[in-house]
């Protein structure tokens, strides 16, 4: 069995995808958390200076979403055709654009440009969870050919990043959006990391 | 076999990389490029209101690197083993987090914010390539183990749009990449695109 340690921030974030499919596949791993003021030091020794990094077996790997990949590929969660595995990177994806669209508008600063970015979310939010939304409906209760795919952990990490973020639940009008994530929160191993992680902002 | 219909704009940008790796692979296909007046007409039509998208026998597929990894997959270029494809993948992400910086910089309007988003592209892009550089040198020739992948035709097709848009070759400073570029430029099947493909602004 490999050694598993995540280095990144005492934030959800880009990590808690990760997280979310380490815990899923029974994974036992050092989830090491920095904090913000430790950063600088550790910076120059990560391959792209930037976290999260998973090191496996101390081989360092960045890039979150081709981690989530690589993770899930391993354990059953990428899909089972090349068809299955498009569509999970495609909605995950999805996901990703509007995250950008939220943490762009998060963490501008500018009032002029922090309202454009706002009203960018505004449009893109709504337009993207109805569409994910449908989807879970047409796909039997997951996002993917009604069975539990890496992008069903993706989206749950995300949302309540989303929910953080913007501080009101995205999911709410989104009936099968909501159904979907209380699925994911409800599997024993996601349950049991929920219950003992700590809790943070977003 | 099955049929591909490309639907874009008249310009390289999010398609490029998909027509690199169909021609690449021999795959015929239609490169249905619409006018930036005719777009308005089509956008309902596409699953997110967005493009590139791909259809296979008539079957819409969005999200362009999503599309490329299948395409990839279908056509032996998506690494022969999970770590490989990791790697491959790891690499895009790379890439696209740089074209995300030239992107914003590029379309912004306001002078204040494009002044500082091209602050953001003076910092990442000789950090990035730097480290594309050093990959491609230690990798043999290439982005993952000495053979071509397609992030090596991402790249290639990344890095023209980038030189278009930056108004200069962004290669220049990287020998392993300025190399890697003309391979990849050189190959049969990219080398009579490259001929004969519309001429445009980037």
């Amino acid at each position: 069995m490999p050694t598993y340690k995540l280095t990144y921030f005492n934030i959800t974030g880009l990590a808690e995808p990760i997280r979310y499919i380490l815990h899923q596949s029974g994974i036992k791993f050092e989830d090491r958390r920095l904090t913000f003021e430790e950063w600088p030091q550790y910076k120059n020794d990560m391959p792209l200076g930037q976290v999260p990094v998973l090191e496996i077996d101390g081989k360092p790997h960045p890039q979150s979403r081709a981690v989530c990949r690589l993770l899930a590929r391993q354990n059953n969660l990428a899909g089972s055709s090349n068809e299955e595995s498009y569509k999970i990177d495609a909605v995950v994806d999805t996901i990703d654009d509007l995250r950008q669209a939220i943490s762009q508008y998060h963490w501008e600063k500018e009032p002029a440009a922090k309202e454009k970015l706002k009203a960018n979310v505004d449009t893109k939010l709504p337009f993207i969870l109805q569409k994910l939304n449908d989807r879970v409906k047409k796909e039997g209760g997951y996002f993917v050919n009604g069975k539990l795919s890496w992008a069903d952990l993706f989206y749950t990490a995300a949302s309540e990043m989303f929910s953080g973020l913007l501080e009101t639940d995205v999911n709410k009008d989104y009936p099968e959006l909501r159904k979907l994530v209380e699925k994911v929160r409800s599997l024993p191993n996601i349950k049991a990391y929920i219950e003992t992680r700590p809790k943070t902002v977003f």
